[in-house]
């Protein structure tokens, strides 16, 4: 029998929580920073942060929302407005209460010139940027307002997982406020089937889209959507949300309008976001037992050449080959967009780049040494594959097939999630084959079944740890008897351990 | 005679900072918040931004910089490290000391959880990216390290203005190290270089690259580095700011590595960064008594649409015409760019709207109305040019001259400013001259004169709060005496009131 090794140590199956850090670090996503709870987001980590970004800033402003920026900072009496969101964030809030430092003893500095009102360090920004919206919104001619903000968001943690959970993170924040409850429903809906379609046709991250219960709901919120990851421990992530605020905030804040009419109304308002979690989401989608793997569309890179030589005298021809292969490659598209090449030439053996790449999850490597380049022709081993699956192949072939490559590795690693996710998840018919499914915690997923929105049965569920994640808004129109409550005329909805 | 109004009061003229204020506000850029120092940056202004960052981000990645993200808090015992950097910046920073909100008495909240450390929030980030940059450089293989970073800071000011300085701007800083004194220097000068040509012919704002005098320096630098530019008030502003930190934070930050020969070294590291303060230089550059202009490169809108109609039964057809018109010049370039076009068909009169572009600055204005859609034509507004100077054109000719006409516009502008710079500059011989010029606040703009670096005479310009703006790196060999202190051998500085 062949011992089968792994980059990775542990893996998966070993210790989850433990392969999670490793393939964060070996492939210099991201580490913690001597602050508390804050992490740093490093360049490759990040480089995925910018293509998330990129693509959704696009799809905001095709659904005609602007961009804008907002105080990081909050009065506290600001969040005295709305008592449900206060009582959702003052427990794990940075306070700012002085404005300099000055010296103490022994060379150390002391805070100094304290704030009459002290200010928290935005932890959501409903409350500031509503202050502005009741200044902007007038007459009904405002309507709708229609913005987002990128920005840093802080909420003390003390349990930090990096990408996952961190007292600091970046998120983009959607804030709009419309004339009729309806248009402000359909705002809400139209975001959560944008963050689908990004987390299923870039992320390549088959998500369930639904409506949170009560007990699961945003501070303040009327409606909760959001979208809900399986990762390959089975348990759920929340990849992003959207709600629907109701009148809540606009009476807080007054954001109020002229109609049509001359009436005095308050607009209805949204909010939506997703933040660098979503990274924490990718990694834990498809990466395996050897590192990262990245869909195609986010990967920083999608081909890296290595060039592999053992003599000087070689290094120079490979490298003017490779710089050569480079341009090329860059001149063709991939998912309609220009193929993103790297050459990898540090200082370190052709099998130690090759490692690293792997661990880095670069869809496609590429090694080329003096054999290869004799023979006009590539070595080609595909992130979707086993390390040492690898194929030769002309130059030639991979410029005419490196696009349809990088789609076919996209298709498979949905494929691949959505297979897995659907042999993770089972319909259970009543209360006991609910239990029964949650007993074993390593091997149970989402569990589907007909349940009422009633906390009635929530505490059972906090004993095993097992929360409602969502009903889900697609294929689930069927009602039936809830298997809790005995409450009929109910739809279906996903239960799971969480993120 | 023909009385000649404006859209901004007060005008250039009559009151300088006022006159910027209303630029700001009938652009709709920015406002100030409820959180005192803070401002809200409103889509417009945030979307000038957006250009900024989306050119510069290409800048730095094409000069082989990468960008990460770093933690927003900074323990204070980190801040004590590097002396003259705390001088620098502890009187002016927000200090976060508690972790959450408490019940207080009469429904208010209070600050609880208080910290063992407090922590400021970032004013600038050496400190904090040094620690990082501790642990990364180990070897000589793992320099020269550059990163960017594109973040929010905060330094605490009791004195705002909008963009120009505010408590919290938003900016990006680059941190790089490298092995050799040498690399570090040559690093500082491409970065200015990098800001030249970006101020030039992107924000087509004539600056003056130079060097820092010993006063002006970033706190913990050996060289700073500056683009200067000059207002319409004649005064100067710091647009940007590159500095060779030489081996001051490495010795602070131990920041060391292992070089060819084995020895262990510190590294030699660079910081340098522009802002938000960027669109204030923008404004104030460009801009005239109609409101704000703005170079074509950086206008978030290239060409408005404006459609007029009187009858109800003429909307349809000019409306259409529009339509299809904004996508026939969404497919033309200009400057190597899609042209970008937008439809303005708010419910307000024709006249309103166009006074509203004139004052948002969009580069060309297209008025279509009845008369003009039979004739299958427009009529042609630039910012450029008064706001009468209308020129009627086919629509197949605009098409045809479109991104002719922008190019033409980014030209002007730039003249224009150097035209006012260069008109605003003398050569001054001796003290004398010197001082005499600056006796008229209003009239004096930039004196150049040989110069010491000497702070000896800085008591007398402070006086007349006059300050040495930098030591052109252009067109400056020449050496002579100074006229302050009678060194020789020293070159031209230019000097100035500043903002």
């Amino acid at each position: 029998m062949t011992q089968v090794t792994h980059a990775i140590s542990p893996t998966r199956a070993e210790n989850y929580p433990d392969w999670y850090q490793q393939v964060v670090k070996s492939a210099d996503l991201a580490e913690s920073s001597p602050v508390r709870g804050c992490m740093v987001i490093k360049p490759w980590g990040y480089a995925i942060w910018e293509n998330i970004q990129r693509v959704l800033d696009g799809m905001f402003k095709e659904t005609g929302h602007v961009n804008a920026y907002f105080p990081l900072f909050i009065p506290i009496s600001f969040l005295e407005k709305e008592a449900q969101h206060v009582e959702g964030f003052a427990k794990e809030c940075a306070v700012v209460t002085h404005h300099r430092l000055e010296a103490g003893p022994n060379g150390t500095l002391v805070p100094a010139g304290e704030l009459e009102e002290p200010l928290i360090v935005r932890p959501t920004s409903e409350m500031i940027i509503g202050a502005s919206f009741a200044q902007w919104v007038q007459s009904w001619r405002d309507l709708p307002l229609l913005i987002n903000q990128w920005a840093n968001v802080v909420r003390w943690e003390m349990r930090t997982r990096l990408f996952l959970r961190t007292a600091e993170f970046l998120w983009q924040e959607g804030h709009t406020a419309h004339a009729t409850a309806d248009e402000a429903i359909e705002e809400t809906r139209q975001m959560l089937d944008v963050y689908t379609k990004f987390a299923r046709e870039w992320m390549a991250m088959p998500v369930i889209p639904g409506e949170k219960t009560a007990a699961e709901r945003f501070p303040g919120a009327v409606t909760t959507y959001t979208i809900e990851a399986m990762m390959q421990d089975r348990k759920a992530l929340q990849a992003g949300t959207s709600h629907f605020l109701g009148q809540n905030f606009s009476k807080a804040q007054e954001i109020r309008y002229q109609s049509k009419s001359g009436g005095l109304e308050y607009a209805w308002t949204t909010s939506w976001g997703v933040s660098t979690r979503l990274v924490g989401a990718l990694i834990m989608t498809h990466s395996d037992d050897d590192g990262l793997i990245l869909p195609p569309r986010l990967a920083p890179k999608h081909v890296v050449i290595i060039p592999i030589w053992r003599k000087e005298a070689e290094a120079e021809e490979v490298l003017a080959y490779c710089a050569q292969l480079a341009k090329e490659i860059a001149a063709t598209t991939a998912m309609g967009e220009p193929v993103r090449v790297q050459v990898d030439k540090r200082d370190m053996n052709g099998g130690e780049r090759v490692w690293d790449q792997i661990k880095k999850g670069v869809p496609i490597r590429l090694e080329v040494g003096p054999r290869d380049l004799a023979k006009d022709s590539v070595f080609m081993g595909r992130r979707d594959k086993t390390p040492k699956d690898k194929r030769g192949m002309t130059r030639v072939e991979f410029l005419a097939e490196v696009g349809g490559i990088l789609q076919e590795i996209q298709d498979t690693l949905y494929e691949r999630a959505l297979g897995f996710r659907d042999a993770a998840t089972v319909d259970v018919a009543d209360e006991a084959a609910f239990f029964a499914y949650f007993e074993d915690e390593a091997e149970s997923g989402f569990a589907r079944c007909f349940a009422a929105d009633d906390p009635a049965y929530a505490e059972k569920l906090k004993e095993i740890k097992v929360t409602a994640r969502c009903i889900p808004v697609e294929d689930n129109d069927e009602t039936g008897t809830c298997i809790f409550t005995g409450a009929t005329g109910v739809r279906r909805a996903i239960f799971a351990r969480a993120y």
